[in-house]
């Protein structure tokens, strides 16, 4: 372990971080908050900038940077991101408990939205703006944000956008690692200002549309009233919203493409067709399986479009209570949890290429059972799937549904009944948000011991990060000195 | 597909069944069932003879057999035999419903032991002993049984050993695959009937000792009172079956290792560790978390140990309500559900060995990510697990995945809530019979709806003869003429 290096690095993040607390000191201010609404920000300010400067004082003579090192940072930044992200939420009072607090501010960086919060309505608008900008920073990919706007860390930063940028990649734009983050930065803040305008046309208040906007874009899901969207009663608003998911559940590579004018490419996208596909799936089965429950079409259509679109996209806003909905389209949600949205995308879950490749590579062998003697070869968007990566891609589902299962063991210590605690890890894990019953679109994860907060809240910078940087990063291995 | 081979083969495995029925219709006799209890097995002979004949008449010209007959033969005869054997409760009115009928027919033989009769003590003993009896069939593997008896079947019949034996294999037994299958069944049965005299000594009715030995050896579990082993209240009687069950989900090769006094092979068998490695971790776990619901340490351990040794061998006796335990506890019996018994032992479930190396190999993969330049290759009984193998074991735990999600979301269209439907798919899919709640030891899956009982016995079927055989089966490529 390069010591010097990562506390270097990690002391620059800092200074990043207290620099992301100025809007909402902007909105305190504003709203006429004062010193109480302006305090809270201010005091972690000034713990990071003091950390910086220590930490980040004199250079590292050397500048070895591995794999191990890059895993360390974005596991450690996250972490650490997390921890100082809650203190507002404490200092305010907003959310007296730290460990709540933790548990809050890594649902929200990990753009997951599963809030301890039951009276949204009660806090005040500096609060809410911190608590939604976590989202818009979370989406970013904080690690891959510093690397855009720094000018001076090495090359070797490739392992950190590997690290944090989540799914797996099948293309090569990452050679060019700075200027590409900047335009993929353009056409994220691009996107998110249109939303905020169509918004705000709607008659959306203008702070309701910018956090929506920033829960949207981050894919995260906090919102700002109890009954999240539904207190939006406009069909525009919600139509808007549910587009709006989609599309930043897209590879953002694609938009790329879109401005380089490769229309071929994304028309030829497998990875874009499997996702309407699994979207066309869900909604057309919830259709014919809650239509008993439904007088009007229209209302039907638009409550199951939105749900589909806010889970597939691992968003998690919700216009209804979809716990009343029969069991198998309870089902359906779990499994479009699991499934996430496109890799490249601000949005979590197993992502929809390897979900299909997983169900690509199943296929393929009942053939290969079928016919032994054929050479059927795995493709994947015009490509041969080689047997390296297809042995990463299957290592990582195994430990997927270990690191599932060790969770399902703590949080079902202290939830009630298995479709809380299963829901509650599909839910975090998979950076979603609301589950089903005490954690449903009703509920909050208040209820739950400190040890399953802890759990979840871990579990939820696993679900954002892909697992491995966490585990390497509480391995006893890493912190030997080499 | 070489049809006439397929359907020769499928004509003598009828004559087998027919032979079969006879000990049902003994017991008929001996307890004065009259006409009533002998018809409704003398229908099904009738017509296993007569097919039999027509099937088998004249010997195939071609001899080819390959694995894609492998597969259709061995997934062909566990339908069969399925239909078969639930002929006998439809015609003596046990269960009138044919699909129902079906459902505890395939229970039976793939030692599932999940049922949809409730009042078992309205049954005649005939009923009850082919009930039952199917599990000691099951449990031996019907076509090994088959080679084992028939001495003039081609030399291939390698692949239908490889179809139907449960679990990856590790060992070159399988070389002299007649005699082998001799000595392993004679082992079977010199076990079954120390089990019934030691649970006669204890009391046990001599009919109820044979039919849960039958039940104990296949790791069946079908009881013959509503409230299982509960019934018999005595200690002894308990721990009999408890240990009994323990040891039927040992990898039968190890006993003929034991045999051949090779000690050491049964010592370092490292299946073997894991196996009382995950019992000791699940007993312990459960009996903590259950302290508070037990005033005597004595009942609480041997209803914990019970239920462990019941679930993990895919059995399914039960000897207290375990869906009264606290949700942790449930958690623990679920993963012991997936987890399942040994290889090569009549146990269902993903099997230990597999379960062990998912784990080992999950532990390599953050190894391999913390020294990404060391050479770590993975280990299971002191052999290295090639690229190949690995693959084999990721693609099973995928096809696996896929599977349970299509049964879940099947289930969920008739089942009332989350962990009836989620249980019943673990229940049935792996081999153990009870899940929680509806379908929990105190339940039946009775109230399933028709298309969730062919599914869920499809999928008992599946689980057993671990997939592929059932998939080949249906395949519409595996009919076309070469």
């Amino acid at each position: 372990m390069n010591y010097a290096l990562v506390r270097h690095v990690l002391g620059k993040i800092l200074f990043v971080t207290s620099l992301l607390m100025v809007p909402s000191i902007i909105v305190a201010l504003y709203y006429g908050e004062g010193w109480a609404g302006v305090y809270p920000f201010l005091v972690p300010i000034g713990i990071c900038v003091l950390a910086s400067l220590v930490m980040s004082s004199k250079r590292p003579k050397n500048q070895d940077f591995f794999m191990r090192e890059g895993f360390v940072i974005v596991g450690a930044t996250w972490i650490l991101f997390s921890f100082i992200g809650s203190l507002p939420f404490v200092l305010s009072g907003s959310i007296p408990s730290v460990i709540d607090a933790f548990f809050e501010a890594s649902s929200g960086f990990t753009t997951t939205g599963a809030s301890v919060l039951s009276q949204l309505e009660l806090l005040p608008h500096s609060q809410l703006f911190w608590r939604s900008f976590t989202h818009l920073i979370g989406g970013m990919g904080v690690l891959v944000f510093v690397l855009a706007i720094m000018p001076r860390i090495s090359s070797d930063s490739v392992f950190i956008m590997k690290a944090e940028v989540p799914g797996p990649t099948f293309g090569k734009l990452h050679s060019r690692i700075r200027s590409t983050a900047r335009i993929l930065y353009g056409i994220y803040f691009v996107m998110t200002a249109i939303l905020i305008v169509l918004l705000i046309a709607g008659r959306m208040p203008v702070f309701d549309s910018f956090l929506h906007a920033f829960g949207t874009a981050g894919t995260g899901g906090f919102g700002i009233k109890s009954n999240s969207i539904a207190y939006y009663q406009s069909p525009y608003l919600q139509y808007v919203l549910g587009v709006g998911m989609l599309l930043f559940g897209v590879n953002f590579n694609l938009y790329y493409a879109l401005l380089c004018r490769q229309f071929r490419t994304v028309f030829q996208n497998e990875e874009l067709r499997w996702y309407f596909g699994f979207i066309t799936a869900a909604v057309v089965a919830i259709l014919i399986n809650t239509r008993h429950l439904y007088t009007s079409f229209a209302t039907q259509l638009r409550e199951v479009f939105f749900t589909v679109s806010s889970i597939i996209t691992t968003t998690g806003y919700t216009n209804c209570n979809y716990d009343n909905w029969p069991l198998f389209s309870i089902v359906v949600l779990l499994i479009l949890m699991f499934i996430g949205g496109m890799a490249g995308s601000t949005a979590g879950g197993l992502k929809v290429s390897r979900s299909a490749i997983y169900i690509k590579s199943s296929v393929l062998t009942f053939r290969k059972n079928l016919s032994p003697n054929r050479k059927l070869p795995l493709r994947f968007e015009r490509k041969v799937i080689g047997n390296e990566l297809k042995m990463m891609l299957y290592e990582y589902l195994t430990i997927y549904c270990l690191v599932f299962i060790v969770l399902l063991g703590i949080v079902s210590l202290s939830a009630p009944d298995f479709p809380t605690a299963f829901s509650a890890v599909t839910a975090t894990f998979n950076n979603i948000g609301p589950g089903v019953h005490l954690v449903g679109p009703t509920g909050s994860y208040a209820f739950l011991s400190d040890l399953s907060k802890i759990a979840l809240s871990i579990g939820m910078i696993m679900g954002r990060l892909e697992i491995l940087p966490i585990i390497v990063l509480f391995a006893p291995r890493t912190w030997r000195r080499t």
